[in-house]
């Protein structure tokens, strides 16, 4: 018998019975990254500058995305998640853009998923601007860094990450 | 003025005119990867053995996410995918699920975005079955690999990816 | 430091915690109106008698826009309507399809996009059908009437709308 | 007046207000069959054994179809299920693929369109995989097996299906 | 190797490439029942007479989920339609609705899956409008009636259906 | 019978064959306002003056939904938009924000729907950020501009709006 609680006991997929779980109040924090050319991250800070919309275009995909989480990966369950932020910075040594993605609910499952797909997306929309550009990016550390609420706890990355 | 295709003579997000380009045939193939603890491949492993079930199901999720990019990728062209295919494998040394996939159509712009969201749904849906085993997984390396077809022709990533 | 709540302290776009307000019953009732030629209203009109699928159409699209208003709006919370009543009525002068839409909920945020998302889409719905015969027409007086429930109470449109 | 909930009092499609009703656990099982030639069977037994990704396709579409129901069925409640469960099995006399789904939640109204929906779109997917073989194939006997939960209580299909 | 087009040669699920395709008119025609007991028959038609909204809110659940087979059958390919009908029809003898749906398009593949899934939802939308009245109808012979266009060209289901 | 095209000869909604039309350039444009209090609009332009984001996530909001107009509006046809511009601008009097959307295709139909949905939901967007400050605000004169292209040819609004 598997010990992935996404199968059940015929080894299938299914979405787990969460029914008898309480609502508890449920928060998430991931973050990753895109390394790009040092010349790609000078013209996105300068195409950034007259209106924000370069950056606020990937925060307002990440936002949308999370919301979406269970309509793309099929074995999540629908969760009405109670706070989403999303914060993109611009690095300079290694030339890279940082996406950190907080997602929060009160609900019977945790929300891992939606912080996770909030970066992944955020990341691909800088992507997409930036592609004509630099084709060789790389998006790369995505990685939950902490999780709290529910029955499993506090979860807390232990190293620090760069 | 911006070098950043995506935004407008205003410095605004929009979706660019491609109404004047031909409808060719475009390819692209990206790739990306998720590391895990050994153990948690074993159980990966083991749990996949019955019904398939576990690569299965994040193969369809990369299938699926790919023909809705431009629901998720804000400034995305709509595009109708004529062949999409999603190959995950299990490595072991470092222990990871290595995804690639492979988008083309006939259209008036290239299909990178749609490979590079594959890939990455598909390895979220990865980190969604094996999270409750090991919250610590890293995705990454999520890079393209090649594109081909439409004005700006075909690129090669220069180094062979690890 | 903005007021918009809707940015956070960065001045950034988030979707605002609610996590700590309370579920109480909300309403809220929104309206609007489609102006368009007399003859246009009477071919409206005409077109509905057989089967009543002119309105019908348009009230079903408000409906079902309503649900889906957290997907469209981006720092709308996701919602969960516990009832929806879009009422579509013909107005001779001037002529004139008029929404009311009422939305209610039992959550921690107000219903107030969701009935003007439903009043947006059924008239947009109607322009839709009518588009053939008179471009010309106007959408307008979209507009909240009502809401109550959470904790800034009940509030009503101070002028009775004409 | 009118018999069906789902018309309000002027006769007109509106979502039933559900707002005063409990939060209870609601459980649903749906079936329904495809039936194909004898030789459709074989193909489909043989396709599936080496990945499992035949059946495997169908259940994923199935589980994320239910996840969707609000989406399709325009007058359903908006519901966030707590557990989906979707079970395929080849039938050979008559040969047929048989699906089963189970749909649960706890909400204020019952899950019984989720575990039809799953149903429908797990048959459909078998449909689409089959259809270069055997365009004859006919879907049916798709129904309810059984609810519970709710102020209507626990109610079970009088006859055993076959 | 499989026989199943929808599988690879690594027997994986996989979009068809239709990229070598041609564009060609393609039409299909789809049917469905639903059967009820003659009570609910009776109050389902006199529901519809006030307003129509019966027949026509599963008329244009049909229409809008025929436009979305792409997103719910995992490997449909993305189709823009040029023509939806769905007609709908109260049979009495056995008591039952009866749904034809037809659909169009100038595309590289057919459209058989979008006139079968017009008509499940179709008639999804009649079970859940009726419901409250009667639990055990039942949904059957959903099958394809016509199909032409395409490489493949005409095909007429043999025997005509009842 | 009727004179809706959107109506089929039956008088029910379908939508509307247009496989014998050509794939011409199509162009719409589309505008509208919210009206809203000077403080509103004040305190607008300030929340917008530090990252951007008031009127960016509205722009974002406007595009995004404008490729989603088909899944909205019943009985549009799906349309791969080519070009989406949505441009807002601060109004001091009377106090105001003023959409104009711009949408083009190579398609066998026009865009006028997909420009009037982009400006509804970037005034919606806009309404939902402000909505804390002044639930009083009023979206009107939501009205087609342009269209071009197509059997029909090209019509503008005769007097200048507003």
């Amino acid at each position: 018998m598997t010990e992935l609680t996404h199968l059940n006991t015929r080894g299938e997929a299914h979405i787990v019975d969460v029914g008898a779980k309480e609502r508890t109040h449920r928060i998430a924090i991931a973050e990753g990254q895109i390394h790009m050319a040092a010349d790609t991250l000078a013209k996105l800070r300068a195409g950034d500058l007259r209106k924000g919309d370069a950056l606020g275009t990937a925060r307002v995909a990440g936002i949308m995305a999370a919301k979406r989480t269970w309509e793309l990966v099929p074995l999540c369950h629908p969760i009405a998640l109670t706070h989403i932020d999303v914060e993109l910075s611009l690095q300079e040594d290694p030339p890279a853009v940082r996406c950190q993605a907080r997602t929060e609910t009160v609900e019977r499952t945790g929300v891992e998923m939606e912080a996770m797909t909030a970066v992944q997306i955020a990341l691909l929309t800088i992507y997409d601007m930036c592609k004509g550009l630099d084709r060789g990016m790389i998006i790369g550390e995505v990685q939950l860094l902490h999780k709290s609420g529910g029955r499993s706890g506090t979860w807390e990355r232990p190293t620090a990450p760069g």
